[in-house]
């Protein structure tokens, strides 16, 4: 059988993977899709630069549209990023018939609801295994894989930049900012790395992870969101010390009421696999009500791991092209016209344990003053620390672990005691998910 | 569209499970398939007994062939487990253009190249997801979501009761034979717990891993099969004090001189994600060269957990229903045509390190001579830990852990080691992996 064309949009560190990939293992690729894989042109930005690919021959170009609408193209996969020309071309080869691969997290997040629109009217298949957790096949494992299973829940570490920092800072005592600098001369965190640190490279990546387990439309703009740029060194030490790991965890998880789609640092008890993935690595923990947890672990970046997903996706893409559409695999795991219109909860609605730590007076009286207000919202205790006073200060920092409570209720007593005249400053908040198999 | 019409053979556990998750996840698994999924019939040994399904309706008989051959039955799944009659009774299914669903690895693993040469001169789909590590979708993360790797290496938790068993003795130092008990009375293990804890059901399980992750024929007899019966608390202690866990591992890795199969206790680094995979749970690292180590953790075996594999499988054949059989999956990973002929390597010539333990004479010379005999082997040491001898006792434990080296030349020193005067009994051997990315 002649090989299936393929149009590449953008040559940057993911494309040059994946052509690497799709010519290092043609014969491997072959044996498995029983049809060839061919990149027959290349849209970049300058096709006068060298890209390292030594021996293989690609036909370059800087229009875009030139490989969309090339005839000889049956699949264009979008490495180009970011939502414009990104979304547009990528509609533009869906109106031609044609199936398209993408890397791109942000604009499947933002505007997939659109694009798989499209594609359903156009009898294609738009794959984005490569979106989510690099070369992890979290996508085809969610939505095929567990198929058979209502999921509860899912809670995944999907930033590797951010996991890096907060590894460093828990095996260094290294304070965010130089871990951050490190992070940025490593080539890991981008010269703006807000969409790494904040959490938005998470919530896109969640958005498409919820939307696949609960079958819900794509709802970027509900998630709730904090980053990591004000996790202490102490507050990792402090965890450390109550049996926890601090990680940037994307979390959610499926009410009768609404969804719970939030990003934000969490402690995680120490003897959970998922709190013992280091560094730049991702892992993605998924509660099945029939399966119960399962955890998916890998590389979750990197020019040749983010290639396998999109190589995948393309061997996919080959098998489906004679295909009927109405027996695919739906774009969104579920049937288009199932989809739910369950509410993404608004994150007062949720409840979670959480870490406390404030600066209070060294005096009798106080204590009780604090854990009076923390009663009376009905909120119990599972743990204090009270670390001894630095020489000279007249503030002792507090620790504490709660039990699970309604988080608007959390804010109210966390307003309460800043209002102390007793207590210093803001108090430190930091939610705990046990993530344990209920 | 009418739901898809299934038969099930077998009513027990998993049994149980599949038409308990296909009910109560009816509305999920028809919001995912497009189409629902209905259990007409089922073969029971005994159809007089009550099966605790409640409310569920299920017409039950004896005659298992009744099932294979009603004309409204379009998929037959096979839960019987062992070899025949499953065997016959898959094949009759397939004969009669019937998709079958299995979670039979035994089946599998010995007769899987007859099935599935079957399946493909029939148009059909043996799925059989749930062969392997019960729930966790380890055959189509391999198969589908790797497609675009040339897999190195996998190294697999894959037999539960055992790793129940390691982990209780290394948690409380309890005896292998105490241990087991439990595990007997708890149900873990079988009355006749030879599968398990010999290793047969992880090479059964390995057999079908390799064959999809290298494209070669199954192999079951090929396997290299060594049980946990031997390990002793003192062994997993000396491995805790010197940084490494003791597991029983599936080794699989794709020479090009041919394939090592094996199962045996293992020692790994207890940073290792793996190493940490304690109790009843399964993991599987897999090794692609473009996307580095992938994990996979989860439940591999319980009633739910197992049927969640079974309907994941049968979604899938619903879909490909109508699909040409040359755009499906390949059984094996690898279109028929195109499995290998690397031959499974005997174990004399897998290179691996080693972690020795022996008695010895406590005198003067006697390590010089034991080493020397290693030295001479060309086996280089890369940790000793000499214990205090116990009171009274004439010999003292030496315990070594050696570089890599080939297992054939190990013989040879054990041998050696063995001949010594000075040594006591026999010289215990555990192979060691660091399973790093390389």
């Amino acid at each position: 059988m002649r090989p299936v064309n393929v149009g590449l949009l953008g040559l940057g560190t993911v494309g040059r993977g994946t052509v690497t990939v799709l010519e290092r293992n043609a014969r491997e690729i072959e044996r498995r899709a029983g049809r060839g894989i061919r990149v027959v042109r290349a849209a970049v930005r300058d096709d006068t630069r060298d890209r390292g690919l030594g021996q293989i021959e690609l036909e370059l170009t800087t229009s875009a549209e030139e490989v969309v609408d090339d005839p000889e193209v049956a699949v264009v996969v979008e490495l180009i990023g970011g939502i414009e020309p990104a979304r547009e071309l990528v509609l533009r080869a869906i109106e031609q018939g044609k199936h398209v691969v993408t890397a791109n997290k942000a604009l499947i997040a933002l505007h997939g609801n659109e694009i798989f629109d499209a594609a359903g009217r156009c009898g294609v298949v738009v794959a984005f295994e490569a979106a989510v957790a690099g070369g992890i096949p979290i996508i085809k494992a969610v939505r095929e894989g567990l198929a058979g299973n209502r999921i509860e829940w899912l809670a995944g570490i999907i930033n590797g930049t951010g996991n890096f920092i907060l590894t460093e800072m828990r095996e260094h005592g290294r304070a965010f900012t130089d871990v951050l600098a490190q992070a940025q001369a490593l080539g890991y965190a981008e010269a703006n790395p807000s969409y790494d640190v904040e959490g938005i490279d998470a919530a896109h990546k969640l958005t498409i992870l919820a939307s696949i387990a609960f079958g819900i439309p794509l709802q970027f703009h509900r998630v709730f969101t904090e980053g990591i740029s004000r996790i202490t060194p102490a507050d990792i030490a402090y965890a450390g010390e109550l049996g926890y790991r601090i990680k940037h965890l994307g979390v959610a998880r499926c009410h009768e009421r609404g969804v719970e789609l939030r990003v934000h640092p969490t402690l995680i008890p120490r003897r959970r696999l998922i709190a013992n993935v280091d560094g730049v690595m991702n892992a993605v923990l998924v509660k099945g009500d029939a399966l119960g947890p399962t955890l998916y672990y890998g590389a979750g970046a990197g020019a040749e791991a983010t290639a396998s997903a999109v190589v995948a996706d393309l061997i996919d893409v080959v098998r489906v092209l004679t295909s009927d559409p109405e027996n695919r695999v739906p774009h969104l795991a579920f049937q288009p016209d199932a989809l739910s219109d369950l509410p993404i909860l608004p994150i007062d609605d949720i409840v979670t344990a959480y870490y406390l730590r404030l600066e209070a007076e060294d005096r009798p009286g106080v204590l009780a003053d604090i854990t009076r207000i923390l009663g009376d919202a009905g909120i119990s205790i599972e743990a204090i620390l009270q670390k001894e006073p630095l020489a000279g200060a007249r503030h002792v920092p507090i620790i504490m672990l709660t039990h699970r409570v309604i988080e608007g209720h959390m804010n109210q007593a966390i307003a309460a005691m800043e209002a102390l005249p007793s207590v210093n400053g803001h108090v430190t908040r930091i939610r705990l998910e046990h993530l344990d198999a209920s």
